[in-house]
């Protein structure tokens, strides 16, 4: 069969898993009738009690079932259709298995009912996963026309569709309900989401931009609330990218702290820089509830690269001391990277910027400008990792189809194989990642020099991108999340704010390359009004704990601070 | 300068530099006159005051010392005479430079004068480091003709003699005193000692053996008493080896628990399977107290491969009471491993894992059958690692100098550069190595369905080797140490007993196959007997605290079992 005829059946059948009842009727308006699909527009097509349901955070969704207020099944068949009006609307899902959640849902249910307890801390949550996690039942396609009733590309009839991902096994374990796997590019290597099978992911906040990439499926699901939880996966700021795009708390953990066993992945043994697992959800709360879960599991007794490295409050408790400090000595310290040197970001970034250096000012917390070694040779670094094999595992999954690449992605692979890089000189890009986190590491312990407390600062702040998402079309720099991938730190995004096309305008740009004038050139306030504004919080290796809390106190900040301007303007 | 020359000028410089009055009047018998240098052998050139110092374990002399019993300048000179009188026993010094050692004591001395308190836990504490380790002052050879008077090989006039290791740092601030770098085979990868500078490092209780490698110089230099504690490394058993050979205590801790920054190595950048780095010494309390020193310092914000894991006191609890358990259920649990199905160990190894067996028995533990997935695939794993370069770098160093390759390293990076590994089939390789883990890892969890306790077991003990060490000319088999480098699992090696001719016999030998056979005629009792007899006790992944409590406990044991039937001799 042509891969045009397996693409289209496959995507039939993911549509046709969507209950006749839950079909929009009339096609969804163009971007330039109706720019944003979130809120009140999805929300016209659900009940009263569906919208209450799947507004809430995912903390308090397993409190309610969890108390017996709420019943799983209901909880799981409203996610279930949001998540199905979600996917007709923007594209965002691969796989689609509401019948088998509303069948796992009744059992918790029937199980709180004979106990009077939940099964564990996820209870009845529902819980989307990027198409890179094995499911049983269904598919893994990662958007690939040749995967299509394969595993992995394979024909492996002991693992398709019954082989389940190491994390799979635990969330179900905690209680979690699992029901569709969300959309991803072909190859997993871009900051927007698009393949042969299912098409296009929009950004559901402003569907002039991309949902972003390589999470995209997730970061569109999420932001429509047709899941309250779900995971991502970052080589070089998969989770970080949707996350900031679609205004969600995205986590990318160091490697080594989730488990990723078991996962389909591109380039699976390329380890100079590991992909990693986080989720992507509306608080930091809801992450971290479900990273002390998965911690619950000891994941580290069934991923042999996972660390064993429990849930540390020790580590929470020591930062909230900081956040509680009485003088400035004893607050947090920040570094702040307006620019990285290399592309500046949009207004409405710098804006975001600007509003975070206030309320942590104004709240007491010191903050320096951070000027680190070059993120060039970061990128460089992890640049260069993409392409170790010249394109053959990627360039093999095409083939198997005969199905096209796309033009976001042949720019790093190109058309054909190229030569694969000798060991020595993966050895030698090993040795420059090394060279890179250790000066890294020292410029960040040198700034005690230059704070009040003499401790080097807690975390630092940067963009999550040059632009606030990825438009379609237009010149991209992706250099703000690739460049800490080399560094493997902690790193939080969380939406600021969103573009205003009144205040966001190009006032004084001096460009400081032609590649800085392109990116520049992108941004257009009528564009990307509305759309969401997300930074990067970035705390150390294995520092998950910390950069939540810090998070979450962030956002307490900016959601003050912004209570405070509408007063001022009311 | 022809190879010989410059190894020659290098021999008499390192020579050199012990004082007249530690030098030996006379040579040193043969092996034939006086197989066992250690002990009574060596102490007849010190001082009694000498010998009370030098025969002190590490926890001790930092005790004495941090109390001000001794001077830390007694202590450096007492272990620098010692140590000059090993070297001249069995060559195991590449650099020594005492003068600073003695320097570096006064001044602690000063301070401890002044303040009344130790520097801190490592006070006035001799530290030797193995051949990679850059200290100021002295070059790091690693028994490379062609590295001397260079950095690393390069002409880098910035760091030759003024660069140090993160950890020698790291020793000074604790209060180590640093004073001999030790011998290392070329290439570090042998389980000999030997190179074209100082010759051949035999093991100095049975000079008939060799002292292990790549730590050899450590292993031999230990042995004699000529150092307290000592770190050496590990990538294949390295660390291992020469601590079982030698009879000593040496762990392998998993990687990213101790900083390796800027120590030199082979085929850096090769990062399927790390070298980590480790102390060896003569008891488990004498690891420990390096551990948790280096640990204060908390590397992990100077090494950017190192995780922020602590010492866990709350991990070594757990282990205490397990082995305070009252019942067989609430006991440790082990596993035994007698053969891997490849090559089976010589006689006196077999009675070691009797003597384990029976006394962990007699305690009221558990022992189950240890026949995890088959070491051999891991070892075709790590094996092909070694020359993922094709020899590129190891014959770069060798031709700097034109000097030869020793036959012992040849077989592994043949006569020339062969062809470099591809990425794809480094990636093939990483993917094997984690299925490999994953797969050895469930067997581990699979052993809670054989034990009373319903709990995995906590360890695992194996053999150090086939043999009890390597004897020049004989047919060798590294594969016990070499698999369990795949898993990075932390493992202490325990010296069990000393070869005893008279039971150590070959009765009922049934080779498994040629190489068995071959490996098995290397055993004569009477050219082994007298030498050291180790096993490996081994716990998770950064398990480190887990081990060292069983280790201590164990040595307990066949202390308290050798004690008995001596008594019962009597």
């Amino acid at each position: 069969m042509a891969w045009e005829a397996r693409a289209r059946e496959k995507l039939d059948a993911i549509n046709s898993s969507i209950p006749q009842n839950w079909r929009l009727n009339s096609p969804v308006p163009s971007a330039e009738e109706q720019r944003d699909l979130t809120g009140p527009y999805i929300c016209q097509y659900l009940s009263s009690e569906e919208v209450e349901i799947t507004e809430c955070h995912a903390v308090y969704i397993v409190k309610n079932i969890s108390c017996g207020r709420w019943r799983a099944e209901d909880v799981a068949r409203a996610f279930c259709h949001r998540a199905a009006l979600a996917h007709q609307m923007v594209s965002c899902l691969h796989e689609i298995f509401f019948d088998t959640a509303i069948k796992d849902a009744i059992a918790l249910d029937e199980y709180f009912a004979k106990t009077g307890h939940p099964v564990g801390p996820l209870h009845g949550l529902p819980v989307s996963l990027k198409d890179q996690f094995h499911v049983k039942g269904v598919d893994t396609t990662m958007g690939y026309v040749g995967w299509i009733g394969t595993f992995q590309g394979k024909k492996d009839t002991a693992k398709h569709k019954t082989y389940e991902s190491e994390m799979v096994r635990e969330l179900r374990a905690l209680g979690a309900v699992l029901y569709c796997k969300t959309s991803v590019p072909q190859t997993l290597m871009s900051a927007e989401t698009m393949n042969n099978i299912i098409g296009y992911t929009w950004n559901p906040k402003n569907r002039n931009l991309s949902s972003g990439g390589s999470s995209g499926g997730e970061g569109a699901l999420i932001s429509l609330k047709g899941s309250p939880i779900g995971f991502g996966t970052d080589y070089s700021g998969s989770i970080r990218m949707p996350s900031a795009f679609n205004g969600l708390y995205g986590i990318r953990p160091s490697s080594g702290r989730l488990p990723y066993q078991g996962l389909a992945n591109s380039m699976d043994g390329q380890n100079t820089v590991l992909s990693v697992v986080g989720p992507m959800s509306h608080s930091p709360a809801s992450l971290r509830l479900m990273i002390k879960a998965i911690l619950s599991q000891k994941p580290w007794l069934y991923d042999p690269l996972v660390v064993e490295l429990p849930w540390r409050s020790d580590q929470e408790g020591e930062t909230l001391r900081y956040i509680a400090g009485r003088t400035t000595e004893t607050k947090l310290a920040f570094g702040i990277m307006r620019c990285d040197g290399i592309v500046q970001s949009h207004p409405p970034i710098m804006r975001a910027l600007d509003i975070v250096t206030k309320v942590l000012t104004a709240a007491g917390h010191e903050l320096v400008d951070w000027n680190p070694p070059s993120h060039q040779r970061a990128i460089d670094i992890v640049q260069a990792c993409w392409v170790y094999d010249g394109g053959e595992d990627v360039h093999g999954s095409f083939e198997l189809s005969g199905e096209p690449m796309s033009d976001k992605i042949s720019w790093i692979f190109g058309s054909e194989r190229r030569e694969e890089m000798k060991a020595s000189a993966i050895a030698k890009n090993n040795v420059a990642k090394r060279a890179f986190q250790k000066e890294y590491m020292d410029y960040w312990n040198s700034t005690r020099q230059r704070t009040r407390s003499g401790r080097p600062v807690d975390a630092f702040i940067l963009p999550a991108g040059a632009a606030t998402a990825t438009r379609p079309g237009a010149r991209t720099y992706a250099g703000y999340t690739t460049a800490l991938s080399a560094l493997d730190y902690s790193i939080v995004t969380l939406p600021v704010t969103t573009v205003d096309k009144k205040i966001d305008i190009s006032e004084g740009f001096q460009p400081i390359s032609d590649h800085d004038a392109n990116v520049h050139s992108g941004y257009e306030p009528e564009i990307y009004h509305g759309g969401h504004v997300g930074l990067q919080l970035v705390a150390r290796r294995f520092q998950e704990e910390k950069v939540l809390v810090i998070a979450e106190y962030l956002t307490d900040l900016i959601s003050a601070q912004h209570s405070a301007s509408q007063s001022a303007e009311a």
